[in-house]
């Protein structure tokens, strides 16, 4: 038996030369390839095609900043205490984006390629979309367990973000069949509970179709939404140097959570 | 006296429009904004020039991938432990980023911005910046300090990275004062640590010489690392799902670090 | 509707006085509970008495410390990159603990808690225990899933840490109705799986059994372990401090994983 | 020259057994060893005397619990995120306890300890620790730096915390040079500043004092910081658990920061 190696291919350096992934990071890197197209190259291992990166740089725009969000709260909050290592700051914000949020996409993409594996070619129809999208949304509901990737607090009667992004990936050719059903969930899932225009595909349900589209595993989903937050959280805590708020945060809460207990003082 | 708010600028939302940093997300950022422009959005409030984009995209990826880096153990040994929070896995390894490695582009752009604050618009010539690194590098060695920015213990003469990212500010217009300032401190102190071609301006140094130039402020410079460095570690853990490494690390370090403790069983 | 609340009762001060779970701090605490009894008092609300003081401490302390694993390598490891924020490195190293290791007292008392809930008040003899625990090993046979709280990679054929923590637990009258069951669990599992003396009750079950007895919710066993572990980790990190291993940890491992890329030099 | 080592020190084990800092885990640590003792075998190797138990437990208790301090917040939202993973709840409530919190009862510790090295074996007496003191406050006075350890905008004439924990150590023979100095350096700023019961020994000046007398490193003293928040933050999340807070403050902070950005609906 093989011994268990701990042999990577990220990168490696010599005095004057440093690979990433194959690449020559002055060379071919720097000045090239934009952050969101070296994140493409980390996970895949190959450059981006156009398309592919105004996609990929699209899906994850959606998850930069979606303004005092739990975990912009966090970031703002621990930086209060801790303003020496803004990188905890940042750090404790994204601990935050588990199943509740980030974990939705994840959900949907671990659906779609439950139905259909990467890598699989063989051609998709319309009917074949509707059959699927059917015994989804019969099997959730059996189980009373929610369809992952539809329906929105907020944005109805469609996520304007879903409706863009579907957009981007048509335009550029990467609407295939895991788009396909995903908005056939959404329309089977309205028709199945009653709820025209209230189930529609939300920002997490296109990106984990997208990402499928891309080729991305669903278990690197969360980790997309991880790499966006960590830019707006950033932005976050630079507004936050400049006009911070979270010392104001805490002395609210802390009396609005404890003044019910301390005694009023004698007259 | 005012009270104090909870303000912020960053983003909102009603039920048909997303708006962060003053622009409409579906409208004028998907599709149209990469996701290192979204962080120069992010952390300024305004959308980079071209020569900006290359410039603060070539410092990002400058960050992303060290390879086999503490900070990409740390990130694969807490996916061995929690493969349900990628995002922990992910905020652990950004944990690590602080004095000893992210904290020297922040130093380096302390310096620079302590001796000509952002924002100053007066003339800047080689002749004073001589003078001012003369200075610097005789304060520091007084002190008995490392100069921030200068030396590398693999990249020497010179740090191909700073080469190429001073290169490219050079290119796109942005290798102004801050730039000359940096690379007078390293002839000044190989001059006077009779180091010739041993104190080259390191990669911190330069991102801290072209954070300066693109007027961001030296409190987020450990930020921009922490970014950057979020992608690298998602590649890593895409690395390590695959094929993982983080098992076997652990076995051998646990042997390593104990064998000499564990009585010999008796023959 | 009544307004949502932002009431909590965990803790207030005053000038004069600072009350937590509404017991005065410098009276009825300082001096009197020592930090386990008040890790008690914090998540149930009263301090224990002497019987549960002693089978608490006892679960608490059989997770604080198991030599050079990966949450002690990764405190090590970010304490390398972040001296100044030791906080970060304990908290990177806590981010692991989760469904792979800790996660599996979590389940055991899940699975006990599911069987009987926390406040049952009716008696339980050993046939009903049996029964249940023939159940519960068939149902997690038929569906190929592991049974939580049994077997041990090294610890065989019993994990003396389960047989000396009931031993305790029995010694102060909380071996009960859940420890009766994991016991039977442990039994019958040996027996359906025909092997015999290696599915013993492990740590993990142990600790989920008896902290069921001391009638704490599963939800929190996980927290359990996160508590006890973060003295562990400020163990490795004296430690480290005093005998540095991490940067030799962190060399040897890129030099490792890295070697097999790196062009040999021409002779 | 040897070859680095990745030795350790803290725990090893094999089928039967279980050694952590030289003890046997089942014999000599569970049932008899208390979580708060347990912390101090950790960090010094030996297992503490019943007064230094007495005394080492209280500082820890001081630390557990504040109310609804940002890192409690901050637990309580990531919770809310990423209920899957409450270790990285509380890692994320750790990451705040840095220089603005914890930081002080370090900052007091160095202090202290750069005067009169841990291990120091001379007697002192009061005159000497009043000549200290008075130096001590002119050089912050001159360098306007704060003196660490002293002050609180809450707790004053003194801060009761710091009067138990200084009768704890008095009562067990355990207040010696530190504690002397620690006082003298408070009333020499009360005299120095004209700030007569403004400026006592605060909680951090008191733990800082204290552990200086245990022998504890000041490196190792925002640990101790950590290691009792964990439990406090457990607290917090077993309360979260029963009476969720998070998603109110966060509805709530959400609307008071971005309302003024939301344009008012036509009428």
């Amino acid at each position: 038996m093989e011994t268990p190696s701990l042999r990577s291919e990220m990168g490696w350096s010599t005095a004057d030369r440093i690979t990433v992934r194959g690449m020559d990071l002055c060379q071919d890197v720097l000045g090239k390839l934009s952050l969101g197209d070296f994140a493409f190259l980390e996970i895949t291992g190959r450059t981006p095609s156009a398309a592919e990166s105004t996609v990929f740089n699209a899906v994850l725009a959606v998850l930069v900043e979606h303004g005092m969000t739990p975990s912009a709260m966090v970031a703002r909050l621990t930086y209060l205490g801790a303003p020496e290592s803004m990188q905890a700051a940042i750090a404790a914000g994204l601990c935050g984006l588990g199943t509740t949020f980030a974990g939705t996409a994840e959900g949907a993409a671990r659906l779609l390629q439950g139905v259909r594996p990467l890598g699989t070619d063989v051609p998709y129809d319309a009917a074949e979309a509707a059959d699927t999208a059917a015994r989804i949304v019969r099997e959730h509901r059996e189980q009373r367990l929610p369809v992952p990737g539809i329906g929105h607090p907020v944005h109805k009667p469609v996520d304007p973000r879903a409706v863009r992004l579907f957009a981007i990936a048509q335009e550029n050719g990467l609407a295939g069949p895991y788009v396909t059903l995903m908005q056939a969930i959404s329309q089977e899932a309205e028709r199945a509970f009653g709820k025209a225009g209230r189930l529609p595909v939300n920002a997490t349900g296109a990106i984990g179709a997208i990402a499928s589209e891309l080729g991305l595993s669903w278990k690197l989903c969360r980790g997309l939404a991880v790499v966006s937050r960590a830019v707006g959280l950033l932005g976050h805590l630079a507004e936050e140097i400049e006009h911070p708020i979270a010392n104001t945060l805490w002395v609210r809460t802390e009396e609005a959570s404890s003044s019910h207990l301390v005694p009023k003082e004698p007259q």
